[in-house]
């Protein structure tokens, strides 16, 4: 899913959104709850009005931003209160109001709000953490229930299994989220600083417990050797900043690994940024010109740059359904790993 | 001409501008010599290549960008010697060299190197100056005629008459250029601060002598009002920055006068910018969202700007053509202005 934070997926436009293929795109409650507010977006008529995307909408519950970017935040067990990140005012996000604020924004999958742990964190600190979550998700469901949608279209609500590193407390919290019967899950409180194999490892405890017809959803992963590892592992969806934020910085994703495409090597690279790729970046510009446009500081090679990775995260996972489908995924994953790794440029 | 000073019209792409009906743009010589440089566009195969340009492009001789740009810049009969703004380095354009480079460019309509007067300057300036812009207009053609074009195809070559305000100068620079029989004409060196009335005033003494079956050129203008009048006195061919840094800025142009869409008024409108107007942003996005988008910074709100304000001003030379056409121009330019007048936002 291309994250769309602000009602917009940065330098794209709804059509090229569409164009690509792109089926959901996420928007970030906390951020449209601070602005432009859920009161406007209401008014609207949602934010898909708003935004004009007339696809599905995943919203997340907030939670993450309010532990990531707010000035101030203090869990009780009746919410969490904070401080805007844009002017300093105070807030209170609930189980429940999240609930009210995800009705008003009109998102076609929502998200139950949940503590994130920092990592690293104490067992204890999971564990207490992770009781926070769990009775944050009832209410969630029960607010959930007890609320209509507001634009005449069915909308669900998503719980999201936190744990930290600790199996055993990832174990009980996907456990007592299956008890509760929610449409899909999410995986959350990863690629937050552990280690790329602890993330593996509780992604593959979550998994096992999760029901595999149901959605399984990673949040905030990752690189494209990340996806192609986790959906190995049972992972449906994905949101990720990397494709447009490194685009918007000048790297791009390509067959063989990546290309900081504004680097002094591409400057009389007439070649597309990828010569398999079939979007419109690659069909009609070269690396020269694009990095000509980051040099001389253009919006259009932000542009490009983003609309081609989204293009190629998003052919990822299309082949990768494809691979699954005709049972060879494994096989898939070993050349697509094997090809990503060719390529010499470092991105972080 | 919608601007396109680095190799891209700011924030666009060029099927965006193919869409909107753009069927020349305007690229900067003085800029593309100094980044990504000739060298480089020669190997991509020309501008249109590298840009992926497909209509025809005009290039300006970089003239005005050496006066108004440069760090500092020594004029003498042979040519002019210049600070690039990006680095300092040293740079000499001459008129043969200003072909060269517009040879490699590959623009088809090339301009001769002028020298563009300041506002003010004294007669005795204007008379000294415009000796020098008749010299490198004839030693321009004589570089055009023994140069050839790259590409495989043609490209043609026009002069701009200078003068500054002084109608005797403007007289003698047209009327010599008009002997030397070019394709074509700019009229340079107005809309640098001369009051509106003296640019009209200056406009009108060109076109009276300039030749009405050849495309008359003013370079530089402007405002929506200014072209719809310049139209009047005979200008067919215009090329400004405005559509495109305002929209950047967030003001837009309607059929009732500008608006600033990042205005708190418009945060609750939920009307299209221009609501007769037909293009992308206006047939799909609002003024509430499009204020939001610039309120949250976001490029798409530059590029939904950027992209009206050219539809709009391609329109106006859309309508102008068709009421020209039909023998009722006076009448359309009043009923215009009429409405153009009725919006209160203030622009500068």
């Amino acid at each position: 899913m291309p994250v769309g934070t602000q009602g917009t997926v940065k330098t794209l436009s709804p059509d090229e959104l569409e164009q690509i293929g792109a089926q959901i795109i996420l928007g970030n409650t906390y951020h449209l709850y601070l602005r432009p507010g859920q009161e406007l977006i209401r008014q609207a008529g949602g934010l898909h009005q708003f935004m004009n995307w007339h696809r599905p909408i995943l919203t997340d519950s907030g939670g993450y931003q309010v532990f990531s970017l707010a000035e101030l935040n203090k869990v009780k067990i009746e919410g969490v209160r904070f401080q805007s990140h844009l002017d300093g005012s105070y807030h209170f996000f609930t189980p429940e109001n999240v609930i009210e604020i995800q009705r008003n924004l009109g998102s076609d999958i929502m998200m139950a709000l949940d503590e994130c742990t920092t990592y690293p964190c104490t067992m204890d600190q999971a564990i207490e953490s992770n009781k926070i979550t769990l009775d944050w998700a009832k209410r969630s469901l029960n607010a959930f229930l007890n609320s209509q949608p507001l634009y005449g279209f069915e909308q669900i609500l998503l719980a999201i299994v936190q744990g930290s590193t600790y199996e055993d407390v990832r174990q009980h919290s996907a456990t007592a989220l299956v008890d509760m019967n929610f449409p899909g899950y999410a995986i959350g409180g990863l690629s937050v600083g552990e280690p790329k194999e602890a993330m593996f490892e509780m992604t593959d405890v979550c998994t096992k417990i999760l029901p595999e017809n149901k959605p399984r959803y990673l949040m905030g992963v990752g690189k494209p050797e990340d996806l192609v590892e986790a959906i190995g592992l049972g992972v449906d969806m994905f949101d990720c900043v990397m494709p447009t934020r490194n685009g918007r910085k000048g790297t791009v994703f390509t067959r063989s690994g990546p290309l900081v495409v504004k680097n002094a090597t591409y400057k009389g690279d007439f070649k597309p940024i990828d010569s398999d790729c079939q979007c419109y970046t690659c069909r009609n510009f070269t690396r020269a010109y694009i990095r000509h446009l980051f040099k001389a500081e253009e919006i259009l090679g932000m542009r490009l740059a983003s609309l081609h990775n989204l293009y190629f995260y998003l052919e990822i996972m299309f082949r990768a359904r494809k691979a699954i489908t005709e049972d060879r995924y494994q096989s898939w994953k070993r050349e697509f790993l094997e090809l990503y790794k060719s390529n010499n440029d470092i991105i972080t």
